[in-house]
């Protein structure tokens, strides 16, 4: 059976980047070597950061002020790390809280500095994005999630602000062309548009770094992570190495052009297909709908668990809400071809007919 | 060209773990799905952590009284985990430096509490091991580093204290029967004996915890680890994999007391090598050397560069000594084989030969 794979995250990964990662298990780059042997500061993975640095850096346009690293712990980490750099008892951070994550990164960076909620839409589940935010004008920085994974909202346009713009892109970093120049520091798990997990981009303008009054672990220092080339300390060299494989991928494939329009058309199939599907329905505001995830239900509430045993037999991972939400979520990142919304959207059709 | 890998880490694998490693990157476990493509609280990979959580345990000889934890970051982030966990203004970490490592432990945990260096053995280039540890009656913990990867030392028995026991194990962990027992707090980056570069395992007595009066980041605190299963946020799924197949290999082979005696005798073959051979010799203490790195020179220095040269030629890999140490280190992890360390005692005779 073929299994279409609508995963959250981690997620599917194109089918030429596992080929090429299993290869250099058994032999990396013609070096005799697995890649999980080699010493992280040879040229041969020098070479890998390195590129995969730049491949960054070109996909986003951006230029010599700004610095990428290959870091660990994920977006949970960075909900710490990022206060731990940027905000302190002077300072204040401005957060929307549009979901799950968002919440997170309100927690922590509480634990470091004066924090302000400039968007909470809990009131209604998160169905929405808040546009008009009252920024404090002392806020040292302004924290979005671009696209709430568990909710199934996504910022299609970046709010204007005066203070820093960080942006958590976990689960839409590099769907499309998009206004990368607007953000201070952006980070992003791997394991959805850009590899497998086990590494965390960041990628921070220098110049906002070394203000705050407080000693910053080693590893937590984002300007000694800098200083040291990412190569800080043992770095998770396969994950790396993934990530470097998904960029030169997106790039051979057309770019981020050819993502966003590809993307665009699945999640345009789905949403017509849920919209005009009585048996289905989708409670997020039409303009900040996720191209990367839908969330709907079905109408009905007893029908959700035959859809969910209809769509296993049919091979369709992944697609159970996540557990705070319910419903339905599918997943759409880059990797996902057209063919399995298709199908899904077509078991869709065949369930509304018989349950009509 | 048959290849011999003495890195220090990320180092040697066995092949066995190669293969299962690149296999599951094509399908996982029968699922048809890649190892990189599953998400991670998938009862396939719950089953993942659960076994890798239990043969560390069974390896260890430990109780329900420890947790085991798979994190990120790798020895550099325990070294600011471990004193953010457990010492506060109020308590005293007692630490020894006896290497790089040792000493990036006491700069990190500086920044928590009072720290006691109980043991510098800088005066002597670290080459011996001092036992005589006068550690402050209220001393929170005692750190130590099991081996030190640099300079080539090992601690071969721990030392007493009333204090809590702590132990970077990185490049030592299973290498041989030891007495974990003693230790409340094991640490180690999976990347020499235990798998690939990418997780770090800590092994934790849960009674230890929640004593420090401080707020700790959510992915910093070992409590919510424990209380998330170690699936507090996506994990680096693959790497914990690749340590599960790593753990799986050793007991096939015959668990701690197996790898000691491989482990011993090719320590003992090179030993014997360097100090039989006048061109070459080992200033380390002869009680304090570790069985893991071998560190050793040139009696004339002039033929350090010809020798590393000829090791180049006959494929011996990550032979040339640490930047700040010089010379040649020998590392010989539980996957190198006998047959690698003869060969390159032949090419040292080889060398001295030419050039007494």
């Amino acid at each position: 059976m073929q299994l279409h794979n609508f995963n959250s995250g981690p997620s599917i990964l194109p089918q030429e980047v596992l080929e090429q990662a299993a290869a250099s298990i058994h032999n990396f780059n013609h070096t005799g070597l697995s890649i999980l042997e080699i010493g992280h500061r040879t040229s041969w993975f020098v070479d890998v950061v390195t590129e995969a640095q730049q491949t960054i850096k070109r996909l986003m346009g951006l230029g010599d002020d700004y610095e990428v690293l290959f870091l660990q712990g994920g977006a949970t980490m960075q909900f710490m790390q990022v206060p731990m750099n940027l905000l302190d008892e002077n300072g204040l951070a401005a957060i929307c809280d549009n979901g799950v994550w968002g919440n997170k990164a309100v927690k922590e960076a509480s634990i470091f500095g004066p924090v302000k909620v400039v968007s909470d839409t809990s009131n209604q589940k998160h169905t929405y994005l808040n546009k008009q935010l009252e920024i404090p004008a002392n806020a040292t920085y302004l924290h979005i999630t671009t696209n709430n994974t568990v909710e199934g909202t996504q910022w299609h346009q970046y709010p204007q602000t005066n203070a820093l713009l960080v942006g958590d892109m976990s689960s839409d970093i590099f769907c499309r062309p998009t206004a990368f120049e607007k953000f201070d520091l952006i980070y992003a798990g791997a394991q959805k548009n850009m590899g497998a997990a086990g590494v965390t981009i960041v990628v921070v303008k220098k110049e906002i770094l070394g203000k705050v009054n407080r000693k910053i672990p080693a590893i937590l220092d984002y300007q000694k992570h800098i200083e040291a080339g990412s190569l800080l300390n043992t770095p998770p060299v396969f994950s790396i190495y993934v990530s470097l494989l998904t960029l030169r991928w997106i790039e051979q494939q057309g770019g981020l052009v050819e993502m966003g329009k590809r993307n665009q058309e699945k999640a345009n199939l789905l949403y017509h297909t849920i919209d005009s599907t009585p048996t289905f329905y989708c409670p997020i505001a039409v303009e900040d709908r996720s191209i990367m995830n839908a969330v709907f239900f079905l109408t009905n509430p007893e029908h959700e668990a035959p859809f969910l045993e209809l769509c296993k037999k049919h091979g369709m991972i992944g697609v159970k809400g996540y557990r705070t939400v319910g419903g339905i979520r599918v997943s759409m990142y880059n990797a996902l071809p057209l063919s399995s919304v298709q199908a899904f959207c077509d078991l869709m059709k065949q369930f509304a007919a018989s349950h009509a």
